[in-house]
């Protein structure tokens, strides 16, 4: 195992996002910000727990463009708030389904934004407003003049940019993914089946150093997969099969996200040519990506190999994706997103094509946005794929 | 490692659940529901990927009350989808975040809804809406005059009533956890800190069977711990300690939800008084389960025992919850809950209290309701806390 770097963020990071916030909300002519995701209260707070996975209880946190955080939240965490930045924090005993700290909330947001104003939240694409629609909407009514805006777009660049500090702990998990896939060929063999080969990976990931793998997806077919999304089954491994496992481990509460793809037995040429063509749609990728180039470009790109390798078709709908606090954040490698790229952005490079009708090839590696050009996180795929037998 | 149940179920099974679903549907005067999170895709279709853990793309799926179930959902899954019992799939080359399926989406509730009509959707407590809201208004708009409503309690009513097939699954991750446990204290020691003692749980959980353990709680503090949802930390095991590890596990999709209390080194009287009133509460709460009785009165005749021993206080809100897809799922053990045990839901018994000031004692038993009281899922805790020395 590796050193691990330390883990949270000393108490200038968080002052530095509340500020980089604050003057993003002045641009925006907001008066604060409501947040209710696992990501955003992590991002602005610290509190860190992964309780997240119990939908019962709702989670809110203020942040004031002029004022300190203030937290409103059920009583069973106040004793962890309490380890954060955040000192002021208000509770009361959820579940209490009838107003589950909709009143508490309101008054919060008035005493924040004043008689006239406005405050933002997570109502727009890529995000999930954790709350009930029928209590957002009571807030709002109740709210009112005052009003509720969007603030999508503020809050994915905010969170697009990563620090140093941020950088360490993707850094760390990709090499996690990387060891584990460096020595993974020779602990499957033909007869394995899909979900044997993925609790082994996650189990590998987990000893390397992962906190946890809430992505582990293993697909396989006989001469290519058909879908990147839907493994482990127990389908069992022959020859002629093509595995791919893509992973999305996490350390510090920062992700990796990259694949690997597997031959059993000798590729045939028509698979070693698809996965000759991702691969080379990878660098290509990898060798455009600087600061001053739109995401778009990199899709252009890397379309351009794979159309002349006789691509059918991409199912995914986009060729790679911002990368950190989530498996998949903004932006997206897609024709239609000009986001420029800019120094501290963590991207993934993922061409994908059908290369035979029912039959898919996607490369994955994960790369940050450096002053003038990019910095690989992922050990590089091997330029041949990997032979299983 | 035990005998795994088959995976998946039988046809049967969503046509019954569709089926409830339209009997309930009808009760309520609507025409279909629109379902839109992971579990209720899943419920509905068994359509299951971990793919839920990227945010960029949303999934709908329409069931109608009279007609088959239509999925309106991204390019990407549209393979997986095939796998399941829906035939209508359509989809679209999603993520388009200037129309990430709203017109089809809007198009195809028409189609089943009508000229007038009902849809119900998941607005209301303990439910994530998982589109983004702008989205969702913007569908509300153009599906006007045709109306949404929650359809909260329709959802949770059904689902909280457990299959056999269902409950297969939960009683086998129980005993997963279970078998987990029991061999646990002699793995662990003083000197370990909370993260290689919940690493190592984990690590014990997917060998013994489960699938995936997306929550594994510790925390510890000297003479009792102060919270139950924030480890594990890098705390070091000391005389005197004690440490709870909560789990979440799961096996083809279903949960189990309990813990056991350690102490490191001999407890105090004052532990040991705590954890039998934990226990006995625990003990009461069982006994009392049964088809006919509200799940208000197992919160009653467990914070009277609670009382009788001193209890300050209880932050976690209250004393169990329903669990099967989910975490923790409806209803709550609670004194304003008057929801009625029936058979086939699966409950967890949970008294916790404040026993003195900062110190929490919280035990968990999962049990289902059957024809004439309760089975118990989890095998029962030792009468006196495990000591570690």
């Amino acid at each position: 195992m590796m050193n691990t770097p330390q883990r949270g963020f000393p108490l200038s990071e968080f002052q530095s996002r509340h500020s980089r916030a604050s003057q993003a909300m002045d641009q925006d002519g907001i008066d604060g910000l409501l947040v209710t995701s696992e990501e955003h209260i992590r991002y602005f707070t610290g509190f860190d727990t992964q309780f997240w996975v119990s939908p019962t209880r709702p989670w809110f946190v203020i942040v004031p463009r002029d004022n300190p955080l203030i937290a409103v939240i059920p009583e069973i965490g106040v004793n962890g708030m309490e380890l954060t930045w955040v000192n002021d924090i208000r509770s009361w005993p959820s579940p209490t389904p009838k107003d589950d700290g909709v009143t508490l909330l309101v008054e919060t947001i008035k005493e924040v934004v004043g008689k006239s104003g406005t405050i933002g939240a997570e109502l727009g694409h890529e995000m999930v407003l954790r709350m009930p629609i029928l209590d957002f909407h009571r807030v709002r009514d109740l709210l009112f003049p005052l009003k509720i805006r969007d603030s999508t777009s503020l809050l994915k660049k905010l969170r697009a940019i990563k620090t140093s500090t941020e950088l360490e702990k993707i850094k760390y998990i990709c090499k996690v993914a990387s060891n584990t896939f460096q020595s993974f060929p020779e602990k499957i063999n033909l007869g394995n089946t899909e979900r044997e080969i993925c609790k082994q990976f996650k189990l590998d990931m987990l000893l390397e150093g992962a906190d946890s793998v809430p992505y582990v997806m293993g697909v396989s077919g006989q001469g290519g997969y058909d879908n990147i999304i839907m493994g482990p089954s127990d389908r069992v491994l022959l020859d002629g099969d093509i595995l791919i496992i893509d992973t999305g481990g996490k350390f510090d509460g920062y992700f990796c996200d990259f694949d690997r793809n597997f031959s059993f037995g000798n590729p045939t040429d028509v698979v070693r040519s698809a996965y000759a063509a991702v691969y080379e749609a990878t660098e290509i990728g990898i060798e455009t990506a600087k600061p001053g180039i739109k995401v778009s470009d990199l899709w252009s790109v890397m379309t351009k190999i794979l159309d002349a390798a006789g691509a059918i078709n991409n199912h995914v709908g986009r060729m790679g994706h911002g990368l950190g606090m989530q498996l998949t954040e903004w932006p997206s490698n897609h024709p239609d997103d000009n986001t420029i790229l800019v120094p501290g952005m963590v991207m993934t490079i993922e061409p994908g094509m059908e290369f035979l009708p029912g039959a898919l090839m996607v490369h994955e590696e994960n790369i940050v946005i450096t002053e003038d050009g990019c910095e690989l996180l992922s050990v590089r795929a091997s330029p041949e794929i990997i032979v299983v037998d």
